[in-house]
């Protein structure tokens, strides 16, 4: 039983190994043309350029939080919160190198058809994925078995749950200032390219161009890779750190018999989700039909693979631990996965043209860009009602199971069953972290080879394969985003659970946290409120981002002569727009992402009580608004495809133009301010729990 | 002491008094020519033939509901529950027919300039709002008076809550049913009036025309009347339940001295408020300036004094009820007072174009629709944490008051002072609702004034004077709504801790509602997914009524010949378009409205701790929408019409046009599922209350 965090930190380097051996083949494959190569290095370059400059502004922060934890916890924590922050900045560091290399071979290799193409630009994504599951993974088990296992230093368990603050704060900021640079580039390239100049989306004359292609790279690969190295990071720390602070145990007394089932069963669900993962990566195989539904099977396959093997593994897993009650645990973890799986087919429904709510949207955008709004509006809060209630049978399930399993949790030192099953659902969610990340970062890898074949003006068949592929790519989206936001909530319900224990566990009194108390009312009031202010902030920081690229962008038109005819030779100063939406970007996600760290402290130092209803206002609200975004986001994005797919007037037509409007205003919804709410959530409860002990 | 439910009675009996007297001072002026009179006969049978079918609609679910109540709880409750009924009903239909009398006359007075109009135009609001409080006070104090002070019958405070309960019944299909007419019948007329044919508003060639001005009458004055009364209502209840429920007293204790203050003290307030209201209204004298800043000190003079008075007798109050410590009941309920104002203070700040927020939207106007709509959601949003801020420093003063006056509450059989402190700060809030309310439904009046000058061809001098009467009829709107959105979540807090006790002293165990059990946040999940889900429910509903509309105004504009073209002697059939509105409107609101009493019914019967977190949820989550909504409809609202004055380029400019599509989908935000958002969370939060006994 002690030998699974070094099976699951084997599994990691295997998923390493995996990563590299990925990288191999994805970079054996051909460039393409001097063109191509050209781009893929300018956004390569602009890429790393703006990790670079996110990371030296992020360190600063870092540092500061580590001092404040060396003083105030530990100073080992301080260096677990580092090694945390380094190895998810280098997750997102390596997943976007390769993503960016991946752009350009795909895009070759789709002049061979989708069968060349897909394994690469999947391969390209699979590098991210299984580098956010291997480092966090291995960095997890290394720190538990260094600091609770082998050294049985104090506070072993505020140290381990130090290591996942260090993995949001790198969250926090990629997912905001990735998500604003993303869409700040993205709406000024359209606005000025291609509604004030009429030029084609991707046409290399407009300046934004590579930076729109950066920002795909930084929003939704290094943000979204960072996001769920958190989660997964968290979902493992989760019922760890409730099992140690609820049984009020120290490092010394982890490897007791009582105790250890349940602190190793985490570890044991993230090895042989790994494992499948890793399998799974193996059948995705790309055939020779662009026909979307047999790719869409090509792709999925992996994750269906790696899924389907997780079931079996932890009902054998839960069998074997808990061999009394076996299934309890089994149904929470199986459930949890379920749950995250119905998360994201819900989303899918709601986002997908396949389905009556995008087409109701289209066909709203006849009677002009505010009913398209509305109708957007409504379809994502329908959403939130739907999406509550399969987090809830996915919590009821869990805690059912939980309690079958461990019983109900009497006393003062006792673990409730229930909440620990809640736990473990989140790691049924995200066990497939590997498979999921990978299948999601191939969407934006397939987006910029469409945009490289573009602008290489490469034959218009390449183009075909390649939006074939991309098309996938909202499905993709929808069905991770549906794990992450699920089991956000389920993690940071876990670990509000556990800072309710910390807070016992460092002497304080039991906190209980009656909604009718004024303090904890008070806090759910601010706790609601929090997620409204950060969306606005961040929605407001797109916007101004995208003001500064969109007069970058005409001031070029203007003053570079022969820029916008096409003249030969006369090319855009893509570097600038680069560095603009960098510097915006950053700028921009200050004051939100500080927000998220400095309100719980602050209202924690003030009074706990406070703290715990602000956590769960947060959790609930943050929620809701995250699926509500989300979804209205992804159905207007859809339902103007749909409309340009022919449908009520096709390309140009005045439902069209409405449509657009829709799809504008979602893009700021779905892709910066709805993401950064999971994030919100687990890292404001992760600082109250790692705090919890400076509090009281 | 004993005597002050009679005081109040008489007090609400002078207001009805007044509202006679203001009554007959509007009957008694020139509804003007024949054309004009046509017109309000037809806005008047149009506005009594949706309430008169509403109601009808509404008696069945009274009389359900009613009878469940008979059983379940007592045959007296179910009699005082439909007194609230009938009462709230009967000031809305009363508050109505005098509100459609005075818009012709409005007009009429107003050839005469804005000193001879806008006193009219009062008056017919006044009977609104004195009716609205005159009945309310009376009725609970009668209900008081004879089940508590009289008869001393068992179950007599659920008794006194269940008038509460009748109240909410009403005002909730009132808000939903009123606020979906309302807008189908706006967006109906606008849509296809201004926009397809090309006709101006208020056009009398246009069908929906008519329609549009009853559903200013039945939206704004009788869902808002229905409001208010029912927040009123709520507010007086909340403290004496409180008090009951939380001191475990029947009847035959309520006469005891240390509890005889607690009881009374709300009265003690309600009849000062009441009396300040009456004297206030008489300091409403027209100017003979149309200038907007004149204007405006002559309407608010009336709520000025009004509030001033009751400042200085709540402290007098307070000092003569509570000598040994009087100051602290004195802060909370003049700090109610207050933060009510401020947050009207805040919503005029976000929506008022004397200000940035609407100016930027405006400006934002200037890039298309879609930077419109986000910057119109992003300043909603933002409002939201001033306004979280506001609500929580009135929470905080009123608990730090109530606490100073009565001390802690220990035990399981004491009042805590914080709490009923938090209670009387709602009173502070609504004490004046009579001149509140006054001066709200003036705002209607003044808008349909302009519409029948407009139909009636009268002289481009009196448009000009209504415009002037009705552009402050949006500043009084954000002001009545910052207290209807404020009281409503006090008074929701306030009933809510009074359920917490009325579990227990229905012999329940003490109901700790701890978040992180999961039952409770399992509810909290809910709470916080409902007022999303009604929301949805409400716009989708707008939008389906709206398209009847459309449909019925383009079929006659198609089928009756001469029509568009004005020519003499055609009508439209207006009457068929009411129809349509009425049908459509009432059936939508079904769904919706059933939800708000029935969720909470099947979640108390299943599991108190989850129906607790609902509430508490849905309390919070509710208030952020209802702030959210609320601000961002009513700054997309004036930010058109600062284009229309003539700013970034004026009317039929391209900004103008994205000002119109934010101001469109604002319409149901401000007008329907925001308003209704304040129902939602009372009435959930009183049904528990009501039902409390039932669910242990």
């Amino acid at each position: 039983m002690e030998s699974l965090p070094y099976l699951a930190g084997a599994s990691a380097l295997a998923a390493l190994v995996l990563a590299w051996f990925f990288f191999g083949s994805v970079a054996k494959a051909s460039p393409g043309d001097d063109r191509m190569v050209f781009l893929m290095n300018e956004i390569q370059k602009g890429a790393r350029a703006f990790l670079k400059k996110e990371y030296t502004w992020v360190s600063v922060f870092v540092i500061v939080l580590a001092i404040v934890l060396a003083f105030v916890i530990a100073p080992l924590a301080a260096l677990t919160y580092i090694l945390g922050a380094v190895l998810s900045a280098g997750a997102g560091y390596i997943g976007m190198t390769v993503a960016t290399m991946a752009n350009a071979r795909t895009a070759e290799a789709a002049k061979h058809g989708p069968g060349q193409a897909l394994p690469i630009a999947f391969r390209g994504g699979a590098v991210m994925g299984f580098s956010v599951a291997g480092l966090s993974l291995l960095g997890l088990a290394a720190v538990y078995l260094v600091f609770v296992t082998w050294m049985q230093v104090d506070d072993a368990f505020e140290i381990v749950t130090a290591f996942g603050l260090g993995a949001s704060s790198i969250a926090l900021f990629s997912r905001v200032g990735g998500g604003i640079y993303t869409k700040a580039a993205d709406v000024g390239a359209d606005l000025v390219g291609k509604v004030e100049a009429g030029i084609p989306e991707d046409d290399p004359r407009n300046p934004a161009t590579i930076a729109d292609n950066v920002g795909d790279n930084v929003g939704d690969v290094a943000g979204m890779g960072a996001d769920l190295f958190e989660s997964y990071t968290g979902s493992i720390i989760a019922p760890i750190s409730l099992a140690a602070f609820a049984l009020g145990i120290t490092a010394d007394g982890a490897a007791d018999e009582s105790v250890l089932n349940l602190l190793m069963f985490p570890f044991a669900i993230a090895f042989v989700g790994m494992i499948a993962s890793i399998i799974g990566s193996f059948f995705v195989r790309g055939g020779d039909s662009t026909d979307s539904h047999a790719l869409s099977k090509a792709l999925h396959m992996g994750t269906n693979v790696a899924m389907g093997l997780t079931v079996v593994a932890a009902v054998g897993l839960s069998y074997w631990m808990f061999d009394d009650k076996p299934w309890g645990l089994a149904v929470a973890v199986v459930g949890g996965l379920i749950v995250g799986w119905a998360l994201g087919k819900a989303a899918e429904i709601y986002t997908s043209d396949q389905f009556s709510t995008v087409k109701k949207i289209a066909k709203q955008s006849e009677t002009g860009p505010a009913t398209t709004v509305l109708s957007g509006i409504s379809a994502g809060m329908v959403s939130v009602a739907s999406s509550v209630i399969l987090i809830l049978v996915g919590v009821a399930l869990a805690y059912w199971g939980g309690e079958q399993t461990l019983g109900f949790g009497e006393g003062p030192k006792s673990i409730p069953g229930g909440i620990y099953g809640i736990a473990m659902a989140a790691i049924g969610m995200l066990a497939t972290t590997g498979a999921v990340v990978s299948v999601d970062a191939y969407g934006p890898i397939s987006d910029n080879a469409g945009g490289i074949a573009e602008m290489a003006h490469l034959d218009p068949s390449v183009r075909k394969v390649t939006d074939a592929l991309d098309s996938l790519g909202n499905t993709t989206a929808a069905i991770a985003k549906g794990f992450a936001v699920g089991s956000a909530a389920l993690t940071a319900l876990a670990l509000f659970k556990s800072f309710q224990y910390a807070v016992v566990a460092a002497g304080g009194e039991t906190l209980i946290l009656d909604v009718g108390e004024v303090e904890v009312f008070i806090g759910l009031f601010i706790g609601a409120g929090l997620p409204f202010l950060f969306s606005a902030l961040t929605i407001d920081a797109v916007g101004r981002a995208a003001n500064k690229m969109i007069e970058e962008v005409r001031r070029q038109f203007r003053e570079i002569p022969g820029l916008r005819e096409g003249r030969e030779g006369v090319a855009p100063d893509s570097a600038r727009c680069v560095e603009i939406s960098t510097e915006a970007s950053l700028r921009e996600m200050l004051v939100p992402g500080g927000l998220a760290v400095v309100v719980p402290l602050v209202v924690g130092f003030i009074n706990v009580d406070a703290l715990g209803g602000l956590l769960a206002g947060s959790l609930v609200t943050g929620f809701a608004l995250a699926i509500f975004m989300a979804n209205s986001g992804g159905a207007w994005d859809n339902a103007k495809k749909y409309i340009e797919a022919g449908h009520h007037g096709g390309k140009g037509s005045d439902p069209h133009k409405a449509a657009v409007v829709g799809d504008t205003v979602g893009d700021p919804f779905k892709d910066t301010s709805g993401p950064a709410m999971n994030i919100l959530i687990k890292v404001m409860t992760i600082v109250a729990l790692v705090f919890a002990g400076a509090f009281v």
